[in-house]
């Protein structure tokens, strides 16, 4: 078991072909790394439960194995008492590859079947497999307000703090902000939501929530399973460089987010909420 | 049970506040719509299995769901018999949000637990989890070439083919293309993996596999999910107007698939398999 990050670079140089005006030459390039992360879920009896394979940037995967676990539901921030790579696996490329989080409770698998897969005759309701899809959380009334002129400045802070972007064009961002604008925290992935579970999961580990007084920006578009994370980190504005859903624009009106898109060029366009917005 | 798909709009109509130079109006919008699909599997013994929810944009769900079946490796396309609308359910507004594909042979849901969910001690290696990621596929050798100066038309034929994005700017296109540049089938969708799962199934359903001789040109990033979809489809050239990951470099190497990225201004790199574009 190792429960301490390795320094792993998240860009994979390899050798391309580029083709320019019909030319072609062999040159040196770098991607963005993307490897599969399993995590698992162990309580005290100490029976591990595969919860998870996501495709993901190696960094940040204990924030990611816990920030993934509680947005969807499947574990309380209290309830984490530890997160490790699990060091038996057969093969050495996969080291660390595979996270597990160990419960100071009991975990019912149950919970994973509901939310991950169920078997029913046709003949059942097909709705309760749907509303599982909303992870319960309470609606966010934080009163947090932001000045425009802060939300305009958050996509540049964020373009400028992710240090790959520019290397690979291969990756998305998410960061946290304070309400003035100041960089709480900011995370990359090749998986938009999987940046989003790296910068909540942070928070999960250091017991640091809910992340009321907060803003949630990220580079690219804005699905519903970004504001329901959100959502469930109590986060009461968020942000996005391009276009909304419309799910992502119903679910953040019905749990009480701002979201605001197409934030760029000093304009913006807000969905929900918009008092939050000075 | 509905074995025709309604006509949905792919586009939701929402009023917004828009913020310009400091000042705010409220004007009318159009959002891409998504929202969440329930693929259900039923062998001849009448029980339906749920196997996945996926969000999606309505509009090609019957092709969705063959499609994500075949290239997940769940279900091969000559045992569907019937995919239809599941009517029996509740909640009249998730009427055409449950399909059931129907197999002309069994289907044993432990292909599901291997696929999506395992449970195991931590002492058992995690390596056969993770290499369930990679869905089994032959692979391809296909001799296909391909034109530089077609490969260069493909992104601004897709995007003269798609007909949402440029209203709303928030749908990803997969766009299938003879080797002669030729348009075969073109998808869109709120999520990169249900537009190609889409344009692969509406081959599924007319038993016109595999694509060889075609070309997969794709709007964004490219992910190893993409990559192995198009190999277990036997698609051999894959092209994409932005970066790919390291994992769908290595995975086309692999699977014997030419992968070209940033295929744009009259330029693009090839990253594997280069012989194919002449």
């Amino acid at each position: 078991m190792t429960t301490t990050e390795p320094i792993r670079r998240n860009v994979t140089p390899v050798r391309i072909t580029a083709v320019h005006d019909g030319h072609r030459s062999e040159r040196p390039d770098t991607l963005a790394t993307e490897e599969p992360l399993e995590i698992r879920v162990e309580g005290p009896d100490g029976i591990a439960h595969q919860v998870a394979v996501t495709m993901r940037t190696p960094g940040g995967d204990f924030e990611l194995a816990a920030g993934f676990l509680f947005t969807e539901g499947l574990v309380e921030p209290r309830d984490v008492r530890r997160v490790a790579y699990c060091d038996d696996v057969e093969d050495e490329a996969q080291r660390y590859n595979v996270v597990t989080v160990t419960l100071a409770r009991g975990f019912d698998p149950e919970t994973l079947r509901r939310n991950f897969y169920a078997t029913s005759s046709c003949g059942v309701c097909g709705k309760a497999a749907l509303e599982d899809v909303e992870v319960r959380c309470a609606p966010v009334t934080d009163p947090t307000t932001l000045a425009l002129d802060v939300l305009l400045t958050l996509p540049p802070l964020l373009r400028e703090a992710q240090r790959v972007f520019d290397r690979t064009g291969g990756l998305h961002a998410a960061g946290l902000f304070s309400a003035s604008g100041v960089p709480v925290s900011v995370r990359e992935d090749v998986g938009r939501h999987n940046a989003v579970d790296k910068v909540i999961g942070e928070h999960v580990l250091t017991g640091n929530l809910p992340l009321a007084g907060h803003v949630l920006q990220v580079s690219g578009r804005l699905s519903f399973e970004i504001v329901q994370k959100a959502a469930v980190a109590g986060i009461p504005i968020v942000s996005a460089v391009s276009a909304p859903s419309s799910l992502a624009v119903d679910a953040a009106d019905r749990f009480g987010l701002t979201l605001a898109g197409f934030v760029r060029d000093g304009r913006c366009n807000i969905y929900s909420h918009p008092h939050r917005i000075v």
